[in-house]
């Protein structure tokens, strides 16, 4: 950690990744959601971590709510994104298979672990509509997905266990949550691990799709993945 | 949902469950917690929904810390003790199997989804230091159970897969956010389905010892796991 220099007090994090002042106040925010909680921030809080004043603040957000909000679209759209770009005419398996590997590392990459708001009684409220439907979306697409690993068919569509790949994926930010408090670091296997837990719990063996959906993972990944995808 | 009568207003729920003050309390906090959040809950409130005086709130819990600390607690204590009661020479599959069976209807069961409240910053302060140390011993334990069904030694202990089983049990939590938010219902399934995932994410098939598991799961549950494992 940087020793803060004199003047005012500064939060843990002097630089700010971002060049743009946008950048800069939504870094402050997740770290100030993250670490002191959503209720108990204010937007000066936020104005004073960046080091502007809360009226420039303003100029970029016209609420905490739409700070928050954009912080959490963001968590999603890059998966969604990937998801778009995706060839359906590739087996099912493949896909689950990667978007589970993309979307767990994309979880991992984040500077905060943001998942960690979704549970936030206020993110059940009207400003945050967008995004719930969005998450929601995602889940289903990883349910149909499942479904046809499962073989397909109204059956299918209904065994439960087609729930279980979104939520192996999301368990990305409980083990983030976790090691903060045990100060280890994040296993730089784990996305490979659940997307091929996404279809082992499926009853589907994955070895031999793992190598395609690493592919296509790897195909696309920017450079904020680049440090989780290079591990592998 | 009862119409509420005249007078002071209620909240949704008249009548608390529970005999006791202490009882009423935990459960209109619960309530409270987890729908406007803990941030913005004050004790006042708390004693209003029970219909109690401020004053006697603080006969039974000092602090608003305590009352979340005690609510915490009671998420993982009924796995401890039914942990606890679990004979050791049973194999390794089995009793991961029974006890991640047993978890994930008690996490199915309560009457508030209070895991959402896990990730909460204020959880990281000192008064929930014995919640978090008893949840990571936790973890720890299905770690252990898991790393043996992987074949044991130092290899398997190290093996990220050991860490899949605890994911899956405590993403009910998130199953039961998502389904509040969906209108649906909890799927009377889903502790089996979890309790038979968290051998095949370790690659070993659950067929031979699902019904051992439930015996064992069956053989404990006291009355508030009736309601879901009678769907069994």
């Amino acid at each position: 950690m940087t020793r803060a220099g004199p003047g005012r007090p500064r939060l843990t994090s002097p630089r700010r990744p971002g060049t743009t002042a946008r950048a800069e106040i939504l870094d402050a925010a997740a770290e100030l959601f993250s670490t002191r909680g959503f209720a108990t921030t204010s937007t000066r809080q936020i104005a004073d971590a960046v080091g502007i004043r809360q009226a420039s603040l303003y100029n970029h957000f016209a609420t905490k709510n739409d700070i928050l909000a954009t912080l959490l679209d963001a968590t999603i759209a890059p998966t969604v994104e990937f998801d778009e770009s995706l060839d359906d005419s590739e087996p099912a398996a493949v896909l689950l298979c990667a978007l589970t590997w993309f979307d767990a590392a994309q979880l991992c990459a984040g500077r905060w672990n943001l998942g960690a708001l979704y549970m936030l009684p206020e993110v059940r409220s009207e400003p945050f509509e967008a995004f719930r439907e969005g998450r929601l979306r995602l889940a289903r697409r990883y349910r149909d997905l499942a479904a046809e690993v499962l073989g397909g068919g109204p059956l299918a569509g209904s065994d439960p266990r087609a729930e279980l790949p979104f939520r192996l994926v999301e368990s990305v930010i409980d083990i983030r949550a976790d090691r903060q408090m045990d100060e280890q670091v994040i296993d730089a296997q784990l996305p490979e691990i659940l997307a091929t837990a996404a279809l082992t719990v499926l009853g589907r063996p994955a070895e031999d799709v793992v190598d395609r959906a690493r592919a296509l993972v790897v195909g696309v990944a920017d450079e904020s993945l680049e440090a989780v995808l290079a591990q592998k």
